[in-house]
């Protein structure tokens, strides 16, 4: 697996964006992405967001699994967030609950995130390097949603991908990072934007099958320290692990960053694409056609036919898969 | 790569037909078979139907392949065919020409092959056993077409696989049969009805992609001798390799059989389906509609966005695949 390629600060990478390939920017300052850096500490966040209720991630085990469903949705305020996150790492590892938290729109299922919606004092302390902000200025990209992420470390979120490109900026904690190319989404089993495989990011060889051992060739992998900016191009699958800090002294353990999904309106989408990982039209289409007309039509041959019926569809489409 | 069962003559085997399960019957006589058996020498056979013209696959390569072309037809004699058969098993490897045929209906391309249109000599001294053609009565399937084949030993026919069940009875020499389930297409790379692979009968394991390798495992083996009859289910995909005899005492070494494909009319075909090897109607419409509609969906989106679009198309396409 190869590492994400990282570049300086003041390097253009609008070709990069515009040729969907992964980077780094390292070393970026509280002058660069605002107070932040220093003031998202746990204990700080959970006195200042502390009643606003969020819906939070919980789950009995530490691979969050959005096919397997493996967790639930449970509102809570920040300050029991942070609680109950503490409260967890004194637990032997069988007793842990994992929390994970994304921050959704104002009407969470009408409008993106917005780190205001969250709290003001989120939007007043975050700020975009500004080379970044200017590039996206100069390519006409608009910044479709920011969203602001805190994990428990030992979690790890389900392989998935979005519809969006993606500027991951980590500002607390530590997080690894494994990125897939678009061609690997039927390595990865994906039939809708996620996984069904678990622990991505600490992968068994032994047991790992021949298709996914395959998508590791082609992947990419990277460590997220405070300071460092990750673009993560639309379509590119990802799985993220947060890590437990080296030095032990920090009584709640956190992982927290701020995403943003950005686009040059190039694409269309079938709908508003709230939480960013709608598919475009053109492949929404594809895959209503595949799951209504293709699967009637295989449904009026015996089984026998219907294996061969699935088998030659899929080998005409990696077909043009390995021509691209 | 398991056997393919054989069973006795007198089984009931009108549930493997009826299940798409491949199998063998071993040890047909004269009595079964018609003199064929005894009277198929190639030194007769050019006698009798020596000045008849046909239509012969010709190689400079013994591992005729469709995808590549890497054959032409010749007209010519059987007179011709035999000689040149002969003439070809005294050169050196690497001068040989390797010779083929596969009989046609009266009119090429509107009719399927019978034998009689080919010679009424073969009509007369070919029969299907009794209880074969007792269980093709009793299943109301009626006889497409009956393909009379000539190969020269050391020639493997491009693997494919055919819309129709078809019995395939070995009347002089011997050959090598690979058969491959039809949830396999996509592992041989079959877009239209052949794989691309060669020397698939002789797999080179250290090169095969682990693809292939997988449908080898999912594969049966047998090996054709003078009186065996192998059922070979429709969408079953087949490599076939004619063996060299083990005495060396014939001047022309070949190997003939007959195949018919057969059918119970309970799956429809966009066409007449000459050669037995068009898809079923429901399959050649997803084929369509892949290499028009499809095609022209991901056209409208860059080119990384193309390769999310087949490798999901591909996905959902495996996962159906695999519910089955």
């Amino acid at each position: 697996m190869r590492e994400v390629p990282s570049i300086p600060r003041d390097s253009d990478f609008r070709d990069l964006i515009k040729d969907s390939i992964p980077f780094k920017i390292s070393g970026y300052t509280s002058d660069d992405l605002g107070s932040c850096l220093e003031e998202w500490k746990p204990e700080r966040l959970s006195s200042i967001l502390s009643e606003r209720r969020v819906s939070v991630h919980v789950s009995s085990e530490p691979n969050l699994n959005f096919v397997a469903k493996n967790f639930k949705y449970e509102y809570m305020t920040f300050s029991d967030l942070f609680w109950r996150i503490k409260e967890s790492q004194k637990c032997l590892n069988g007793d842990r609950e994992y929390l994970y938290y994304r921050s959704l729109g104002e009407r969470p299922r009408k409008d993106p995130s917005n780190l205001s919606s969250v709290h003001p004092y989120l939007e007043e302390t975050f700020k975009l390097p500004a080379e970044i902000s200017r590039i996206l200025d100069d390519s006409s990209s608009s910044i479709h949603s920011t969203v602001f992420r805190i994990s428990q470390p030992g979690v790890e979120l389900w392989t998935h991908y979005d519809a969006l490109d993606n500027f991951l900026v980590q500002i607390h904690g530590s997080k690894l990072v494994i990125l897939f190319p678009p061609s690997t989404l039927h390595k990865l089993s994906i039939t809708d934007t996620s996984s069904p495989y678990r622990n991505i990011c600490k992968l068994d060889m032994d047991s790992a099958n021949s298709e996914l051992l395959s998508a590791y060739k082609l992947a990419y992998k990277t460590v997220l320290n405070p300071g460092d900016v990750l673009f993560i191009p639309a379509a590119w699958s990802h799985g993220i692990h947060s890590l437990f800090p080296e030095d032990d002294s920090e009584e709640i353990k956190t992982c927290i960053s701020v995403n943003l999904f950005f686009s040059d309106g190039q694409v269309e989408y079938a709908s508003k694409n709230v939480y960013g990982n709608e598919d475009p039209a053109p492949m929404k289409r594809a895959c209503d056609l595949l799951q209504k007309d293709f699967l009637n039509l295989s449904l009026q041959l015996p089984v026998h036919l219907q294996k061969a019926f699935w088998s030659k569809v899929a080998s005409i489409s990696l077909q043009y898969l390995n021509n691209l």
